[in-house]
């Protein structure tokens, strides 16, 4: 029985033993970058008027059991998702088809789709994209069957946490190869953490996007560096510190942080280059102009960042460029759940097979048994049946176009839902079977305003790749590296660490 | 001219500039551990009720000019000072008679005299002392004259701000590397600060007590373990952890931290052992037991830290145990700043070449120019005189016996202060002439509260030594190893960077 593991795990805590662990953790967090800003909810901007204020980032105070089998399988398939995805936004035609069906019901997908449209009609100049993903899973530990691992998305944008999830690997690590920071239990002297190089891995793949771009365009020649395009509120900013100082200190490439309401402010195309250069000139220092190898966007991936036309101008600016993108905005598409779907059709046309050209049929099939069962609602068929009936409702998830989490219907609410909506917007939405975790997994949180939670939780892992391609479907950079585990409690339906309500992990392999 | 290289230094800044360095400060500190936890008065008790916040420790922008010469000399003198204060240590006699003098007008010079004085009664079991000093100076800049440097005090108990001081470094070099962070400006391309090795040389002096402590005393036997005695409600948790890091990851010694009112509960000496071993049980894992080779004060280093007979028992404890002390009362007596008047007193005995045994007169005689002039006021004399003049009181500085600033009276303030307490008092105190700091220096202070102030600034030197010795006045270890530059506003007359009014800096050496 897989779930005996989580038995009496993890031990209880004396009130000392809740102390030590509490403070260590507090402390070590700070110490060593495992941090977030403060949310006004958790101190209010008239205490904290110069953004002054840091925090530890949510975390587990253990370290959380997960199946080796599952973690393993989920590394050995990471490149292979990689080239699934760079071979789905190759094909326009196909991702056009899909993305279709939602333009009407979904305007954040219909004003992408018509930024590609635009860039396409005068003409893309960069033959190169940059994936940085995460593939995220569960493992599903239905009783009495071995522990398979599902997928429950896959990031094909601002895939983050990658800085911070290194750094509870370390952490949970320390206090693991340290007695007596815990008390004694069989699974905490079993071992530690695998390695976590997702910070080598992303950083290496924009550092390997930097090199391909190849000399400056400009005349006279500037010199060459990486964006990080930001939400203008960021409070997740040590994560992504995490890889720019890897990027700097290691790769020894300048990088900058814009803000997504900066970047027409702060970059510039010279219309009278046709090579369309991205330039980007520091406030700080307006008379030093560098020109843009990499766009890294960790903004611009939700519609509630697109405030106004300006937005929309600013994707375009930056998608028309020269620069390579992480990611496209083909690329961004590819990653919406109706894609997801589509792949794990059970009848119909092998898209698997077509997309995945050249790679083992054996391959194949394993990434196919990592699909949950998911439906189409656009039509009448079993997915809407599964959808409107109250007991089968009680084990899917609703899903939008959306990846970052936060806007899924859960179980019971799904009926009353689709009832509330038109009809002809069922077909925004995606039906997905949930998938079974560990009943009693349990683990304690402390959260980023100091509360300890104990509870029964529900772990998600990521697993980070990174890839890199010419538009003819050449891939120059294929590799893997790095994982997350994301813990919530069951109580709580959706991820979004950075708000609170999840907590940052690390894996004990069983 | 020495102070022309203050001249238009640091460059101007435009608030692009400005708020470029301020948000890559604050960022760098988190992600870094260049922290402390706020004050209530900057963050009130109520908005941080689980003590979970953390802010920059307070820094300047930029990095301080300071006089090459200075700074090597500094260094090559710290071996020898490490050795000339374990001397004083180890010299009962001549040290008590100079305390002797306090002893009626300074009760906490009295009570840690009397705590000697038990332990000796019932006889010391550790000959080994271990020192981790800090020797403070400034450059005296006096126009048409080569810089020179002066010695501001010698801290023989609880030097602070290694951790964070080599933090300081990094940073400023960071910025100092990664153009255009800073606006162009000569000294900015002239170098980066020398590398500073405080937490390398501090640990190395506690792993070397930990070793020369030898196999537990206890039957059966027990781990070994470092203890850092902190205060109650620190701070400057981070800087102590930066040494705790190194002492755990690099030396491999379980490394723990007790408050000082909680010597009592959690650690014992067996009354059945007369090698009297320390051991510490953590409140975490009570059937654990460490016996304790090397305690580390970072408290008990101020009057107002013994809050009651306890606190005196607690001293006493650790005092009379098997560990070895950093500092022991002795060797934290001969910080004394009546001691450092005693040696620098221009006739007399030769107390410097008799405690420098086997030292290069050459070497005395340069150790000796470290000394500002400096007076008794127990006698009717110079110092008196002094003193009491309105006109020659502006040039000076009226100090305690304490360490750690905060009790100093300046100036205009000095003759109307001695007027105010009784005569027999005045032998409590020591009148030190000013150091002439360069009067045009500036900087740019970063304040824990987020707060930015530009200004005249006073920048103090301290170097950091360590030493082993036995009682009989062999030496073990002798090291010396990083620096701090601690820069203040020079409308503030005190030190005390926790405290927010003076900052961390770091050294451009010209």
């Amino acid at each position: 029985m897989a779930n005996s593991i989580y038995e009496n795990y993890p031990p209880q805590l004396t009130p000392e033993q809740q102390e030590f662990l509490v403070t260590a953790t507090k402390d070590w967090a700070i110490q060593n970058g495992l941090a977030v800003r403060p949310s006004p909810a958790i101190l209010p901007e008239s205490a904290n008027p110069n953004h002054v204020f840091a925090t530890n980032a949510p975390v587990t105070l253990f370290p959380s059991p997960f199946p080796r089998a599952c973690f393993k399988e989920a590394e050995a398939l990471q490149t292979v998702y990689n080239q699934l995805y760079a071979a789905i936004t190759c094909n326009e035609e196909w991702l056009g088809k899909v993305i279709e069906d939602l333009i009407d019901v979904d305007d954040f997908v219909a004003n992408l789709w018509k930024t590609h449209l635009a860039v396409k009609k005068e003409g893309y100049v960069q033959n190169l994209s940059l994936g940085l993903y995460r593939s995220d899973y569960m493992a599903d530990v239905t009783p009495n069957q071995p522990p398979s691992l599902k997928q429950v998305e896959f990031n094909t944008i601002s895939s983050s946490f990658g800085g911070l999830s290194s750094l509870v690997k370390s952490l949970h690590t320390e206090l693991l190869t340290s007695p007596p920071s815990y008390p004694p239990h069989p699974l905490l002297q079993s071992g530690t953490p695998p390695d976590n190089t997702a910070v080598e891995t992303l950083s290496g793949g924009l550092a390997t996007a930097h090199k391909a771009y190849g000399p400056s365009k400009s005349s006279p020649e500037l010199p060459l560096c990486v964006l990080f395009i930001v939400q203008d509120e960021e409070r997740n900013v040590f994560d992504q510190l995490a890889l720019l100082r890897r990027l700097t200190g290691f790769h020894k490439i300048p990088t900058f942080r814009v803000k997504s309401s900066q970047i027409l402010n702060e970059t510039s195309i010279p219309t009278s280059d046709s090579s369309r250069p991205l330039i980007y000139r520091p406030p700080h220092s307006p008379s030093s102009a560098f020109e843009v190898t990499t766009v890294y966007l960790r903004a611009y991936y939700s519609p509630d960042e697109y405030k106004s036309s300006r937005d929309w101008e600013a994707r375009t600016h930056l998608e028309r460029s020269a620069a390579i993108k992480c990611p496209t905005v083909l690329n961004q598409l590819s990653g919406c759940k109706k894609i997801q779907q589509v792949l794990a059709e059970p009848t119909g046309p092998d898209h698997l097979t077509s997309f995945l050209n050249g790679v083992d049929s054996s391959i194949i099939a394993r990434l196919r048994e990592t699909f949950a069962p998911q439906y189409d609602l656009s039509t009448n068929g079993q997915g809407r049946d599964l959808a409107l009936n109250a007991e089968t409702a009680m084990k899917h998830v609703l899903k939008p176009q959306r990846e970052g989490g936060g806007n899924n219907i859960y179980k019971a609410d799904i009926p009353e839902y689709l009832r509330r909506i038109p009809e002809s917007d069922w077909k925004g939405w995606v039906l997905m079977e949930l998938i079974n975790p560990a009943e009693n997994a349990e683990n304690v949180a402390l959260r980023n305003d100091g509360e300890v939670l104990r509870g029964n939780v529900i772990s998600e892992l990521g697993i980070y790749g990174t890839i890199l391609w010419e538009d003819t479907g050449k891939i120059l950079h294929n590799d893997q590296g790095g994982w997350l585990l994301r813990t919530k409690g069951k109580e709580v339906n959706e991820g979004g660490v950075a708000a609170g309500f999840s907590s940052l992990d690390s894996v004990l392999l069983y």
